[in-house]
């Protein structure tokens, strides 16, 4: 029996729509090239993004476009979000930090006819612009006085573009099914590939992401998103947000900057934010060194990577703020796990309590778990029990943009069952908390055993002299591989590899020791700040253990 | 260009599916009328529900058919509604307290096939059970020690029922757009007429209900619906407290009891509840006399009908429990507007947020709504204007069951753009809090102006005299109608009109000032404690004005 409700479309611009309702006057807080402390209201927000839906109309941009963006974490890029979603056109989000080749590749791949373009990643594209054929005009994301100088011809002013328009738009409604955005995997596991959002993932992800035990976005509250805009979303705060009438401050290109960060958070009083660890760990260093404080921020959201323990406890201890670890992956939109707290943790320890921070945390409603073995046979979730991580909601992906979406069929990531393999390895708690516990490509496969990466690498940067540090698996002629740990001394400590080993006995099983550590200047990391490790088997591909050579 | 995201349908037992995983150890607490205090946990919950959904498949009933329920607020009931909704069948609550041929209309129009009843409403069915020749079987919601008495042949015992059934149920998956539930509207303003729900806006609903801003629900959190989960659905909070691992308090058949209510509050540690305004007088009014505490209630949803200022005051000045205001309808599953909390409000006087309190609060994300005047031209919002309130959203009715879904046609509630016509009058201030002036049906028309009767009923009930009032327009030869008001006294208190007449003076702008008071014993209400101005406009139908005559 049908029900007899009404066939609302989820539209991304019933969030514009809502917010200049209900909160006008809530402000967003931006830093920019040409502004190191802009603010304006909802109200302004949502005026010119209307002004800006009517000039990509004027610029010829069709329903189904996709139109790409290398911009930073700012009210423009936000404007943009809205005026290109809502016209039913496609936000390709780009990643400026990507090997040129990289944002070559995809901005082809994407058949973006559009760009907006940041002033500061101008070189970027004038290194490029001959090789994107499709590309009609790049906007410069600036007001005239500070346009750069530029010997390509097909260049606007975003502040030009926008001024004369009509501040009436009348946002279309269509199929919540519809593309919204685009958003290409950074490539640490391979090739870059594009993943699809509609309307109807991303609002259903930022109904999700803005609940109590999730984000807790509200009105009383002040988000300080440090992920970036061209990374997922932003994780998707730009919709969450703003939907619930958060005030909103976006630190631009100032994204590594502890200094800014801890200004930000203190002057506009900043309650949550969101970041990968790295971010924090600059933050952090910079409030050790100046003794500045981050009263107000309340609570972080960590995730991208495994969330190191000192994170979590440097933030408890020193500043009162509690850290959220959460998973989730660009295929994912891309919430999929978040710590909680609980009834009943009142009476945990706080070493308790962070064993359990330091974990991926639980399932976001709307998103379904499970792990599998190698035959695709489910799991128990009993803490212990470890395979490959499937996941399956409104928000996840059925298949990468150009690539099949067949399950079984070359390229289709989705199983014949509607589960979406997600690369990650993992166990669950019988309280549904999830641990990663490697990739699938970073597992180290030991004499028929599985011997976690991450867990090595957790209890190796514990140890005061450690910096970072990377687990991978090398050939081993008994046991097929071997861990092997790189690490990256601290300042100018001395420490060696015995000290390292004899540190490591008792916070590991005797199986997950490394067999060697070698020490490094220098890890690798990708676009987004990870460890690569693909480079890093490349680099230690013919290294031979010690004993077993 | 269509998205590559997963076609995941929103289904109601992905609700019970998470919550088993997550929430295994959380508690559901009832009141029953076999057990005072009978408890349970969320994996107690999903198993029985299984066996629920095994029970009723067993029993021959088949996806779309309709379940009806008589029953009050407790765990029984709470299984009920997954199992039916989550075999793709309709649940059908029945409000117990309507007049007995309202039962037997509703049952007989939504043609239930089986009859899930409370011990207590059995009498009421025997009464009816000949007239329902649609109804194969009535399921007693007890066990088999407390089954009572009848003289009825198709009667089976509840707990009898479900014991032998599997605890294994795959759950279907199908179309989000089926119906899932169905409530008939109360009949205060006419025939009942039946609303059917959607698994999509129930859902979505869900989603929106429990953000921060409207009931903040969470793992932490504790909430008691005194609210009936026969009329729309308790409100939607089966749903999303279960979705986010609320543990639930269910007042069973005590809902009116404030000594039981005070007491499941303290002692089983409750947050937030909800329910409509005479439930919060007779819980305040016992606190007054038994100088009982409720000091873990943070705070209570209150709508249904308007708050008087006095439960808002009472809740902050004597338990430190703020007030959250709430508008809904039947029609609107129900969440339309809720008060809100803002930052700035912590420089208003307690007087000022009373005043944003004694208002119907703002859009839930995911309504929208517009005023219009009697063209359907969209009226500002600007606090002044008031007109005919419209709403739109996935989880508002496109019709009536069995009536026209076609704009223009006789019985279709929405108009030809989109909108449905709450039968509200309202105002809208400019940062979109909505207040509720009256109903269409009961406006005031006095010399070409509308006079809201809500206004006059709350500066009348805030009178220490004043138990309870309504306002009615009646004849009068110069002016078409002026407002007449029908008072109840407090006690054995003396008052006059004349004094009534002159405490008002200053409260309403002497155009809204009633040309007479009356006193009487008692006013009528409906089934859902609402005054009944229907029955009130016909007592007081010969009724002339003193000085008009
Ligand atoms: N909290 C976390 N702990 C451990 N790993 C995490 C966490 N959050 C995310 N990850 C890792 O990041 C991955 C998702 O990252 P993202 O989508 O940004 O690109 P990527 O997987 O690094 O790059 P590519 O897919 O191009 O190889 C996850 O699959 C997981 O391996
Ligand atoms: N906070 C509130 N303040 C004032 N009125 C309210 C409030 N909340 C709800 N109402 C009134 O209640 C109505 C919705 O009630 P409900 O759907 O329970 O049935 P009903 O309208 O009373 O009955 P029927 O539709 O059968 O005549 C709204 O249309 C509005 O008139
Ligand atoms: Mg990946
Ligand atoms: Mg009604």
């Amino acid at each position: 029996m049908q029900a007899l409700m009404m066939n609302s479309q989820l539209m991304i611009s019933n969030i514009l729509k809502h917010a200049e309702k209900n909160y006008p006057n809530r402000e967003i807080v931006s830093v920019t090239a040409d502004n190191p402390r802009h603010r304006y209201t909802y109200k302004d927000f949502a005026v010119r993004t209307r002004q800006l839906a009517n000039a990509l109309d004027a610029l010829g941009a069709k329903f189904g476009d996709r139109i790409g963006t290398l911009a930073w974490n700012d009210y423009r890029h936000l404007e943009l979000y809205y005026a290109i979603s809502g016209s039913g056109m496609v936000c390709h989000t780009i990643n400026p930090k990507l090997f040129p080749e990289q944002v070559n590749y995809i901005i082809n791949h994407a058949q973006d006819r559009f760009i907006f373009v940041d002033v500061l990643v101008m070189p970027l594209i004038e290194a490029l612009a001959e090789h994107l054929p499709n590309v009609e005009t790049f906007i410069v994301l600036t007001n005239k006085a500070n346009m750069p100088q530029t010997k390509l011809e097909n260049v606007l002013c975003y502040e030009e573009l926008i001024a004369d328009k009509s501040t009436e738009f009348e946002w279309p409604e269509f199929d919540e099914n519809t593309a919204s955005g685009m958003c290409y995997t950074s490539g640490t596991t391979g090739n870059p590939k594009g993943v699809v959002y509609s309307h109807r993932s991303t609002m259903l992800h930022a109904y999700a992401g803005a609940l109590p035990d999730v984000t807790n976005s509200s009105g009383r509250e002040t988000c300080l998103p440090v992920v970036p805009m061209f990374h997922v979303n932003a994780w998707g705060l730009p919709f969450g947000t703003i939907m619930t009438g958060t005030k909103l401050v976006m630190p631009g290109p100032k994204m590594g900057d502890g200094e800014t960060l801890q200004n930000l958070i203190e002057s506009e009083n900043v309650s949550f934010s969101s970041g990968v660890p790295t971010i924090w760990l600059a933050l952090l260093d910079y409030l050790d060194k100046s003794g500045k404080k981050i009263t107000s921020l309340s609570r972080v959201t960590v995730g991208g990577a495994a969330c190191p323990r000192t994170i979590i406890e440097r933030f408890k201890q020193q500043h009162n703020t509690m850290v959220y670890q959460g998973w989730g992956m660009t295929e994912t939109s891309p919430l999929g796990t978040i710590f909680g707290l609980q009834p009943g943790m009142e009476e945990y320890t706080d070493e308790q309590i962070t064993d359990l921070q330091t974990m991926q945390g639980r399932g976001v409603f709307g998103i379904e778990m499970r792990i599998v073995d190698e035959d695709n046979n489910e799991l128990p979730w009993d803490g212990v029990a470890f395979g490959a991580l499937k996941v399956r909601g409104p928000w996840v992906i059925s298949g990468y943009y150009g690539m099949s979406q067949t399950p079984g069929e070359e390229g289709c990531p989705v199983d014949d069952k509607g589960w979406f393999d997600t690369g990650d390895v993992a166990t669950i708690n019988p309280e549904g908390f999830m641990q990663i516990t490697d990739r699938t490509k970073d597992v180290i496969k030991s004499g028929g055993e599985w011997v976690s990466s991450i867990d090595i690498e957790n209890a190796a940067v514990s140890h005061p002299a450690i910096a970072e540090a990377a687990a991978i698996g090398r050939y081993h002629p008994k046991w097929t591989e071997r861990p092997l740990l790189i690490a990256v001394r601290k300042g100018d400590t001395q420490v060696t590899s015995a000290e390292i080993l004899s540190f490591l006995t008792d916070k590991l099983h005797k199986w997950s020791l490394p067999d060697d550590v070698v020490f490094v200047d220098e890890l690798p990391h990708t676009a987004t700040g990870k460890l690569n490790k693909l480079a890093l088997r490349k680099t230690f591909e013919d290294y031979e253990f010690p004993e077993a050579g």
